[in-house]
C-alpha cells in the first residue's frame, strides 16, 4: 500500500485524528455534582470576581487556537475550511504529543480579513494563545499584526515564525560548520511570500545585514518599478545594500547562503558554482526542492537542508512551535516577541553539540526528546526577561514540565 | 470539605476538566508522514473534490460546538464568556462520557446576537452540530432561529428544547400515573423565558392544549396590556384558551399540572391545595424550587419533580442532550426538528417500565445507561422518517453503537 493510501484509510479509520477525553471522573451523581451542576458553580464565581483565575480553573491556559481560513494549505493552495481540517487536526494532535499542548481545529468559513480578526478575537477566552495556520499572503500578515495588538494573548502564525526559527538555528549551525559569521556573509532569499519575509526578517533581527530577496522577477530593491507590494516595499527598505539588480542568477554569484521558500527547480547547478567557497543551500519548496540535494552537493554546496523527511537536515516546523508555545503558555506570556523566537533559535541550535555537528547534522530531529523543552526552557526565559510573562517560574521547571507532558 | 471547595479543588487539579487526545499515533517519522505532511494532502484532496467526505476524513461528524456567550450562565446570570467555561467544558465532558460525542466549548466575548451569528456560521465546519448553552432571553430565541435556517448542521439550544423533552417525559409519566389524559388537562406554566416557552410548544405540539402561562404579572393571554413582548404575544396566541384572568393563585386553580421555572418559594402549599385532584408538581427552579418537595407532598400532590438530584425525578438535561446528538450525528440530520423531540421524549418517558412506575420514579436515572442508547435510536429513526437524514443506518445500529462510546 502507498504513502497516500495508508495516509487516506489512517484517516477513515477513527473518522479525522483528535478526540476530547475528560480529565475528571463521571461515573456517578456525586461526581456529576462536582464537574457540573451545581458544584461548577464555583469556579465560575472565583472567576467572575478575579479573571485572572480562568488560568486556574478552565483550560484556557494549557489550550492553543489553530486557526486557518484554508486559503494556503500545505502546497494545495485555497482548498476552503473543510479540506483543511485535516491539516489543523494533525497540528492540534502534534501540539499535543510534543508539548502537551491542547489545540483546537478552528477552520473559518470566510477569508475575509475583518472577520477573521473579529472571529478569532470573539473566541479568544477559549485560548492560551492562537496559532495561525495556512492563511495565505497578504492576508496573514495584517490579521497576524491585528490580532497581536488586539488579543492579550501569544498569536503566532507558524508558516512565517516557525520555518523562520528552524531556518535560521539551520544557518547558525552552518556558518559554525564552514567556518562563516554571520557579519559577512551575502545571503539570497528565493521567495517573497510569508516565510521567505520572516526569514529574512529575522535573519536581520539576529544580525545578518546583507540579504537579498528575489522574486520570479529577480532582486528586488527600494524603488523597484514592477511587480511591488508593501510587503516587497518594508523588505526593500533594509535588504539588498548595494541596490544589486538583477535575476535571480546574476544576483546569486558571490553569495554564501541560498534560502528558497519558492518553486521546483529554479536553482540550478550552474547557479550554485557562482556562489561564494562553501555554498549553503536550504532549498525549501515542498515537495520538490529549488534544487535536489544530490544536484546541489556535486555542485558544491558545502551543506545541504530541504523541507523533506528523506534527507538529512529537514527544515521541520515541529522543531519550534510546540516548545515555543509550551513556554509562552507556561509563563503566561502576552506575546511571542523577537526575543523568544531568538531564543527558541539559539535552543534549536544549541541541540547540536560541536563535535555533533556534521554537513548531514545541523538540525535537530524532529523526535528527539529534547527539543521541546528545550525550546520551551528558552521561550520562557525569554519571555520573563523581557517583561511580558504575566507568571514568573524558573524556566527549568517549564523543561521538565514539557519533558513529563510530551508523548513523543 | 464541602461540596463548594472539592468542585474548586478538582477544577484546579487538572486546570480544567478536558483535554485533547490523539485517536493515531505520533511516535516516528512514518507517524508523522501519514497524520501530518506529506500524508495529510490526501485526505484534503479528496475533501476539496467531494465535499461529504470531510465526514468519512475528520472529526467534524463527531464534533459539536458547545457554544455560550455566559449571559445566563447556571443562576448566575451574566458572568461573561471566561467564567462561563467551566460550564462549558463540562458539557463537553457530558457529551463524551453519555455519548462519545466530541464536544469544544466555545465561550464568545460578545452579546450581539448578529456578531454571535455571524461567528457559529464561520466557525460551523468544524462542527457536525451546535449546542448553544446558557444564552439569555430573547437573545437565544433569535440566535438558534437563525442559525437553524443558515446552517445546514442541527442547532439546539439545549436550555429550552433540552428542558422541554425531559419535562414532557416525566409529565406523560406522572399522567399515567395519575390515570390523567393529555386532551383534558389543564396545565400552569410559570415562568416566560426560555425553558417555560419551549416546555409549552413542545406540550403543544405533543396535543396539550389547556395551558396558561405566567409571568410575574400572572396569566399571560392575548392582548394582555402590560409587560408583553414579542415571546408573550405568540405564547398568547395559542395558549390560555379561555382567557383567563389572573395571577397564579387564582389561575391555579383547577389545574392538573403545574411546570415551575421560575424562583424560590413562588408556589404556595393553599395553591396546591386548590388544584385538581391528585395534581402533579414539577418545581423547578435550582437550587431552591417553587415549591419545596415536602411542602407540596403535604398539600396533596401526588407527583413531584424537580431540578435538584437530592429529590425523586430529577429534570436533568443529561437525559436528553447526549443521545438526541448521538442520534442525529449518527444519520447526519440537518435539523433536530419536533419530530425528533417529541421521538427523544417517548424514548425517555418509555424507559420505564409501567410495573416500575410509582410517585418517586417518573424520570430515569441519569446514570442509567440506556437512556442515551434508547434516545439516540429513536432520534436517528425519526430523522429519517422524517427526511432530515443525510446518512440512512439502522436505527439499531446506533443504539449499539452509543452503548460501545459511553463511558458512564
Amino acid at each position: 500500500m502507498s504513502l497516500k493510501e495508508e495516509a487516506l484509510q489512517l484517516h477513515e479509520k477513527h473518522r479525522g485524528k483528535l478526540e476530547i477525553r475528560s480529565k475528571v471522573p463521571v461515573k456517578d451523581a456525586k461526581d456529576l455534582s462536582l464537574a457540573y451542576s451545581p458544584g461548577v458553580a464555583e469556579p465560575c464565581k472565583v472567576i467572575v470576581n478575579r479573571p485572572e483565575t480562568v488560568y486556574d480553573y478552565t483550560i484556557k491556559g494549557n489550550t492553543v487556537g489553530v486557526v486557518s481560513d484554508g486559503t494556503a494549505v500545505l502546497g494545495l493552495g485555497n482548498i476552503g475550511p473543510e479540506a483543511a481540517l485535516p491539516v489543523m487536526e494533525g497540528k492540534a494532535i502534534l501540539f499535543k504529543s510534543f508539548a502537551g499542548i491542547d489545540g483546537i481545529p478552528i477552520c473559518l468559513d470566510t477569508t475575509n480579513v475583518d472577520k477573521i480578526v473579529e472571529t478569532v478575537k470573539i473566541l479568544a477566552p477559549n485560548f492560551g494563545g492562537i496559532n495561525l495556520e495556512d492563511i495565505a499572503a497578504p492576508n496573514c500578515f495584517e490579521i497576524e499584526e491585528r490580532l497581536k495588538a488586539e488579543v492579550d494573548i501569544p498569536v503566532f502564525h507558524d508558516d512565517q515564525h516557525g520555518t523562520a526559527i528552524v531556518t535560521l538555528a539551520g544557518l547558525i549551525n552552518a556558518l559554525k560548520l564552514t567556518g562563516k559569521s554571520k557579519d559577512d556573509i551575502k545571503v539570497i532569499v528565493n521567495g517573497a511570500g510569508a516565510a521567505g519575509t520572516a526569514i529574512i526578517k529575522l535573519m536581520y533581527h539576529y544580525g545578518i545585514k546583507n540579504i537579498i530577496m528575489c522574486d520570479t522577477k529577480g532582486s528586488i530593491y527600494e524603488g523597484r518599478p514592477y511587480r511591488m507590494n508593501p510587503l516587497k516595499e518594508e523588505v526593500a527598505k533594509f535588504t539588498n545594500p548595494e541596490r544589486k539588480i538583477g535575476n535571480l542568477s546574476e544576483v546569486i554569484q558571490g553569495a554564501d547562503v541560498f534560502i528558497g521558500v519558492s518553486a521546483k527547480g529554479v536553482l540550478t547547478k550552474e547557479m550554485v558554482q557562482t556562489m561564494n567557497s562553501d555554498p549553503i543551500i536550504f532549498a525549501m519548496a515542498n515537495p520538490e526542492p529549488e534544487i535536489m540535494p544530490e544536484d546541489a552537493k556535486d555542485a558544491g554546496a558545502a551543506v545541504i537542508g530541504t523541507g523533506r523527511s528523506d534527507y538529512p537536515n529537514q527544515v521541520n516546523n515541529v522543531l519550534a512551535f510546540p516548545g515555543i508555545f509550551r513556554g509562552a503558555l507556561d509563563v503566561r506570556a502576552t506575546q511571542i516577541n523577537e526575543e523568544m523566537k531568538i531564543a527558541a533559535v539559539k535552543a534549536i541550535a544549541g541541540l547540536i553539540q560541536d563535535d555533533e555537528l556534521s554537513k548531514d547534522y545541523i538540525i535537530p530531529k524532529p523526535f528527539d526528546p529534547n527539543v521541546a523543552p528545550t525550546v520551551a526552557e528558552a521561550v520562557a526565559k525569554a519571555a520573563i526577561e523581557t517583561g511580558v510573562a504575566q507568571k514568573k517560574i524558573d524556566p527549568r521547571i517549564v523543561f521538565e514540565r514539557t519533558q513529563q507532558l510530551a508523548t513523543i
